[in-house]
């Protein structure tokens, strides 16, 4: 009886997962993991840290080499080789040696697909200059470190404001590179709401680094060596010695469409629950597989390393047919990063997905501090919530702020993963402790908020919606005291504070639109049931206050 | 038309809670706050860190004086005065004014019970000499701060190894006083499991304070003038020039015992999940109401400050008779501290508690990181969940560690609000970035350990059984390199490292009973497969590994 052979294609996060944990399940395959890179099972997601020397050396970034793989499981790893053809009828794979050209066929009972996804090159001219690089592997990093160190890069675009681009940007400026983003969407990190989007490019701008979004990139300009010299973007020169393209990465399909593996209607791969493709004893995993989301019950693509870890882990316990099963569930596209002090992070449907795909929305935008006031490090965060008016449940959430932001928005993946409503998640009985949140925490704060909305208890104006409210003639009222406001206020506010509300109630005209702001909301709340109270009908708080709010002040 | 009167007995956080939400909901009710203490709506939670400095000014601790009450929400606080008598026929409140003796009545239609939990003064002699004092109040913290600095200090005991006992011993240390913590239990923490509380006994005692568990005090003794000088516990005398109780809360209950009110099974208020009392318009919430465990279904009585708001506003929403209505939901339990670089965290049921009711109760013990290894600041943190075996529910989880405890405990409180199973768990799509988490992060590492666990992949033992199965012959074998043996190991465990174990095996007698360790569990797992595969039967692996292992190593 011959063991099972099992042959895996990449061999990054999903691939090196599929392969150790099947051979943890069941000994007795015959493991071949073909790579073309150097380097297998390494920290994708690191790349941008070891560029800004958060990360020192390449190797803290090698999870794995290729003979820990033999050593520990007993899998064999060939590098520098390239899979061209896939035989199913054979169960064959063909491979070149990418040194020497020689080719080798693999054959296989198991075949798992995990080439990931390669990036995008924009179809711009002069793209192919030197210096204009992207960074999707260690060896590119490596090379951009080289740059970095051997030449006086001054000046550096990155191309696409996507978390990735973004992660880049922040670690050359680290650098001390004059960076600047040029980003084509209306506001960086596309998918998450322009609300949230636009406090970060906000953030980055006073920081020092430059950001141009809505803008295309025209053409990259010789610098007269052949490196690249200037980007024009929009209508600007842009100074550049070094380029680094982030705008997306695009499934690495090809192998699998030529064998005749079907692909889903994102363009990667299609597969089952169990991660299988339509031809049997193929599975697809990472980067280039689709995925469900777990809201809309549609088919995503989101190239995700914690994804990519969990489909490898199911596909090792399929393939290694020991009688046990796992099957992926849907995903929510949830995402986290760091720029800077600023955290940002997102789970489920932004307001535009939720409003395209016809959910009757109800948002609120929700500054609190992310521990006790009086705790030292405590720090402000904003939660905006996204929820369903009919069902009250939970659609997505985005978050962001000096403060912990992984938190909360693992809170609001769990609940949402169970199709918790905003009043479920008002009652969760979390962790409290001085050090570590306030009393009822932000995510309480913010679904408290969230049902007094609902409740028709307020009514709200998002920061976008502020100035075209009051170019039509609404008020805006801001009700913190007088030091408050003279340090910072929004260009057309009037200043009344709370406590002085009711005596200079007169002031208002009752029958324009006012509405009210303050740090966070809360006063701006108090001040509307005074108003309200007095009969004022049009009365509305801007949602988030001064601390969400995305514009200049003054 | 006269409006409502409300009436709440106790000003910390359910009473002004409950008043501050009463009054947003319906501007018409006129509320008073009676209160013995002089602040209101102070920072209960934060009293041990304004001991120890970390919080430096009283105020900080006051969120709200009782003039802001009355100018925000136009509630009237009366503080110094202690209600005395509730006449339900009558909706009367009689209060005595504490310093001037005055009594005076308040009439109510609907009143709130918060008078919250009064400190255990444990009956051994010598409890009313100078300087034994209990820390519940801002003016208890103010005097000890006042005691820290009038008088030289040099010896502290803390009775009662609680979480606050241990947080007041902490910041005592931290200003320079030898502090030890005499526990009656047979370990601090005693709500948590002993595999977890070891393991901080252990952290506290190489931090520099002395733990005596299981050990009762037997009296506190005078120095000559009238101060403690030394607590006599167990066969010590420990020296103390200051003795802070902290041995547990007492519910409140005299007063709505007197006036008909009835208790649970527990010894606080009996409520309905609208925080009523069985008496017509009387509330209680707080400290002094019972709550319902989520799991179990059974009253409990956990006097958090997060359930105590959560319960506040409850109450507010539904005496105010707007027509809204919010309800209670179960709770959990769930905790959090921090004891120097060390963070605590438990929710849910313990395996104690699940044991003795009667759950088919599996356990794991998971040491991971608590973000990408290669990210600074990473820290490793021990996860413990408690599973039932028939339902494959998680009913609850502690974690330890230097690393982020708090995210993981409230992810485990949303998925456990929820009746997850640990297959559910596994399935989270949670955020994920280098300075954030590792790939899969900590929860789900851990809830797939306990699948393989549930599968029957490997059976293991508990750090606590150890001595005992290597006692009766169990051979414990450590299976990581040899360096890392000679640096630090289990006494009377042998190494063999994982790669060598093939060629070794020989020196191992399948007769015997085999545990594996090695530093978190991952290299004894592979150990446990090779020797499987090879026919070993009576293998195990010691759970948690060298991370988890509460006890001397050498």
């Amino acid at each position: 009886m011959g063991s099972e052979k099992v042959v895996i294609i990449g061999g990054v996060a999903a691939g090196t997962k599929a392969a150790a944990k099947a051979a943890r399940e069941n000994q007795d395959l015959e493991i071949v993991v073909l790579t073309m890179d150097r380097h297998v099972s390494y920290a994708g997601c690191g790349l941008p840290y070891y560029i800004g020397d958060v990360i020192r050396e390449e190797k803290e970034l090698l999870v794995k080499r290729p003979k820990d793989f033999r050593a520990d499981f007993g899998i064999e790893v060939i590098i520098d080789t390239e899979a061209i053809k896939i035989l199913p009828a054979d169960k064959t794979v063909l491979a070149k040696d990418l040194n020497t050209g020689e080719k080798r066929s693999f054959a296989y009972d198991k075949l798992v697909l995990a080439t990931g996804a390669s990036p995008f090159i924009p179809p711009v001219e002069g793209a192919k200059l030197g210096n204009i690089i992207t960074v999707r592997t260690v060896r590119e990093a490596t090379a951009v470190k080289k740059l970095l160190s051997e030449r006086d890069i001054k000046d550096a675009v990155v191309v696409g404001g996507g978390m990735n681009g973004l992660e880049i940007a922040e670690n050359l400026f680290l650098k001390g590179i004059k960076t600047t983003v040029v980003e084509l969407a209306p506001h960086i990190l596309p998918a998450h709401d322009a609300d949230i989007a636009l406090n970060v490019q906000k953030y980055l701008a006073e920081k020092g680094i430059r950001v141009l979004a809505g803008t295309a990139v025209k053409s990259f300009i010789d610098d007269g060596n052949g490196d690249v010299g200037a980007v024009a973007a929009g209508e600007e020169l842009l100074k550049a010695d070094l380029v680094v393209l982030s705008v997306g990465v695009r499934p690495n399909v090809n192998l699998a469409r030529e064998c005749g593996i079907l692909l889903g209607s994102t363009g990667a791969i299609a597969v089952n629950e169990k991660m299988e493709t339509n031809l049997n004893g193929i599975y697809a995993v990472g980067d280039r597989a689709e995925n469900i989301n777990l809201i809309t019950d549609r088919h995503v693509w989101y190239p995700m390393g914690s994804t990519a870890n969990k489909a490898g882990r199911i596909a090792g316990i399929n393939l290694a047919a020991t009688g046990a099963e796992d099957t992926m569930q849907g995903v929510l596209g949830t995402s986290v990063l760091k720029l800077f002090d600023l955290n940002i992070a997102k789970t489920g449907l932004s307001e535009r997905d939720a409003r395209a795909l016809g959910y009757k929305v109800e948002t609120v935008l929700v500054p609190a501090p992310d521990r006790a006031h009086y705790y030292p490090g405590s720090r402000e965060i904003v939660t905006k919530l996204i929820v369903d008016r009919e069902s009250r449940k939970v659609l997505g959430g985005q978050i962001f702020g000096e403060g912990v932001v992984d938190k909360p928005i693992d809170i609001l993946v769990t609940a949402i993963s169970f199709g918790a409503t905003v009043d479920q998640l008002a009652r969760l009985d979390l962790a409290y402790a001085p050090p570590f949140s306030t009393a009822l925490g932000t995510t309480i704060v913010a679904a408290n908020v969230m049902m007094n909305k609902l409740a028709g208890k307020f009514t709200g104006v998002g920061p976008l919606a502020l100035k075209e409210k009051m170019a039509a003639g609404a008020l805006l009222v801001d009700v913190r005291i007088d030091k408050e406001y003279f340090v910072r206020s929004i260009p057309g506010s009037i200043n009344i504070p709370l406590r002085r509300l009711l005596e200079r109630v007169d002031e208002l005209d009752r029958e324009k639109e006012i509405i009210l702001n303050c740090k966070v909301g809360l006063r701006s709340y108090l001040a509307l049931l005074k108003l309200k109270g007095l009969g004022f009908e049009k009365v509305s708080i801007l949602e988030g206050g001064l601390v969400a709010y995305p514009f200049e002040t003054e």
